[in-house]
């Protein structure tokens, strides 16, 4: 299931609106045949993984890390595929949570005599398909928050030099995580100073992230990294209501993808962005700041994962803040997270933590 | 070596203004003697492993970690000891750096015949002593810098809540590292706002660090902890040239050692601060913030090693933060440190630093 899980996380942030899953088949001891979900969704793991097997499926176990799908989608049935192949028993994770599928493939595969065990490694599977299941759920994607700092906080000085604080090592491993999302996203500010490209680089030729940008005025420069790349690379942009035509008519012009967002204050709604953001098939956002959006998102308990990077230096009190203003009074009210896992990465630490 | 240098580090915190020097003795394979310095320096490693060893010592091999003294202090010469006991070999990682020993004491060996070999886990003997060679060469203790913060670099709130940003592993380390430390350092802000007591807890019966304020214009609570308990455990406060007379004349009652430090600016001179506290025979200090102060000192290059403790908690723009002001405006001017080491305590990230 371990090896099923590791295949299953090639296709993190390809493979959406659907889920990026792994099999294994395995028969008298040997592994005969391995999958996982192809780009955009299809293949499904388990055809890849039965064509791998052929006749020597007969018999096998397979180890699957979702539950298979018992629906006519754009392909048909993994459970029948596997029935048909001659699949004995089929370990899984957990239940499946789209309502089209949950507890039929199961049936399906235990009415057709195959042995069906579940409960294996669910809470690995459980964090891998986080994002599926909380689109499907909730209808938003999961939140991966980054923040890279100084040792004191800070993102850049007071005249804006942020490049570089992490080193060469750290941002590589960003890149890589901008790679297993299924979008990068920033704030306005963010866009406006650092004209970043937000695509993945040094990884070889992989499949891109969208890149969202929530600007409300949608006023960001015309002829900016985004906007020059908007046909290569989607670009995503949420704006409010109070947004210009003009602004709207150019961006739809250069390619992006505009998506009206309501308010809440003077800012975008940060639920009701990420649900536009899930009803457009996203299951795993990435946010990257500025400041002010992860304040945003922290303070309406919408990070799920937060990923921070500290160098070795020291920026003093007039740095960049890593986050904006929360409005937290008492330590009792701080947005609250569970250290997953702390390691050096060149001459930076790197620290995960997921929602207490 | 690695176990005398153990052995040694028991000593850390204790034994100033001498060094915290591990000894131990092996014949045959065996180890028959072990020793470190005591408590306020005496008695001294050799001595204690010597007198463990007894006749044994005879040919066996001495490995201390500093050159055995040559000089007639409080105690005879430790390298007169060695030779007495017929020691045939001696293995030491560097040479002291105090003019009244260095080479004298290998010489002593060598001319009695003791076969001498140094340079064995000299970095690691060199840190260890990092604070006696400092004071001997520099005049001032080296300082290691704590911050405990959110994972936004906040140490308080608006407010002003601090208890507990770290969880209590965390703070049990805290309290480790200011027992291997010969002194506390705090600021003026810090002792008002927070009334520390700045004693070790939890550690049982350990000897306490002295309790440093800087404080330039003595205006600290004259009921507060430090002031209760003067008497008890060391307070020094050093103050600016400024400071009323009355002030003086209380702390002075209450039991604290005043010391006067010149003004750099409108703050206490950090370096002349840090020389005083050297000419009291200070060798490690460990500074516990507040924010002005840290950034004095690393704006004045005088931050040796850094200690974070980053905890799973945002307090936004609003908190207080680790750092003062360190008028840096490009990445190249801030100070830079090195990593040593990243882990889990508890809930919370501990980072170590030394300077870059």
């Amino acid at each position: 299931m371990a090896h099923a899980l590791a295949l299953g996380r090639r296709g993190m942030g390809r493979t959406w609106p659907n889920p990026a899953v792994g099999c294994v088949i395995v028969n008298g001891g040997r592994v005969i045949g391995r999958g996982w979900t192809g780009d955009g969704g299809r293949p499904h793991a388990e055809t890849e993984a039965l064509a791998a097997a052929g006749a020597a499926a007969k018999g096998a176990t397979a180890y699957v890390t979702l539950e298979p799908c018992a629906h006519h989608g754009q392909t048909p049935p993994c459970a029948d595929a596997l029935i048909a192949a001659g699949i004995a028993r089929v370990v899984a994770p957990l239940e499946d949570s789209d309502p089209r599928v949950s507890g039929q493939g199961f049936a399906r595969l235990r009415a057709a005599g195959v042995d069906v065990t579940t409960g294996v490694m669910a809470e690995e599977a459980a964090r891998d398909h986080a994002g599926f299941f909380l689109r499907t759920e909730q209808g938003r994607p999961t939140v991966t928050l980054k923040l890279a700092t100084s040792f004191d906080g800070r993102i850049a000085t007071a005249t804006g030099e942020s490049r570089w604080i992490t080193g060469p090592e750290a941002r590589a491993v960003v890149h890589g995580l901008r790679a297993s999302h299924d979008a990068v996203l920033v704030g306005a500010g963010t866009a406006r100073a650092d004209d970043p490209a937000l695509t993945v680089r040094g990884w070889g030729r992989v499949p891109q992230p969208v890149r969202v940008v929530a600007s409300r005025l949608l006023d960001l420069p015309l002829m900016g990294q985004l906007a020059r790349t908007a046909r290569e690379v989607p670009v995503w942009i949420c704006h409010g209501p109070d947004a210009p035509a003009e602004s709207r008519t150019a961006w739809e012009g250069l390619g992006a993808r505009l998506i009206a967002c309501p308010l809440s204050g003077r800012q975008l709604d940060a639920r009701a962005l990420l649900n536009s953001l899930g009803e457009a098939g996203l299951t795993r956002v990435f946010c990257e700041g500025g400041g002010t959006l992860a304040a945003t998102l922290l303070a309406a308990d919408l990070v799920d994962e937060l990923v921070g990077f500290t160098a070795g230096l020291a920026l003093g009190a007039e740095g960049q803040p890593s986050l904006g203003a929360l409005g937290i009074d008492r330590l009792s009210e701080a947005p609250r997270f569970r250290l997953a896992e702390t390691r050096a990465i060149g001459a930076d630490v790197m620290h995960r933590w997921h929602r207490a």
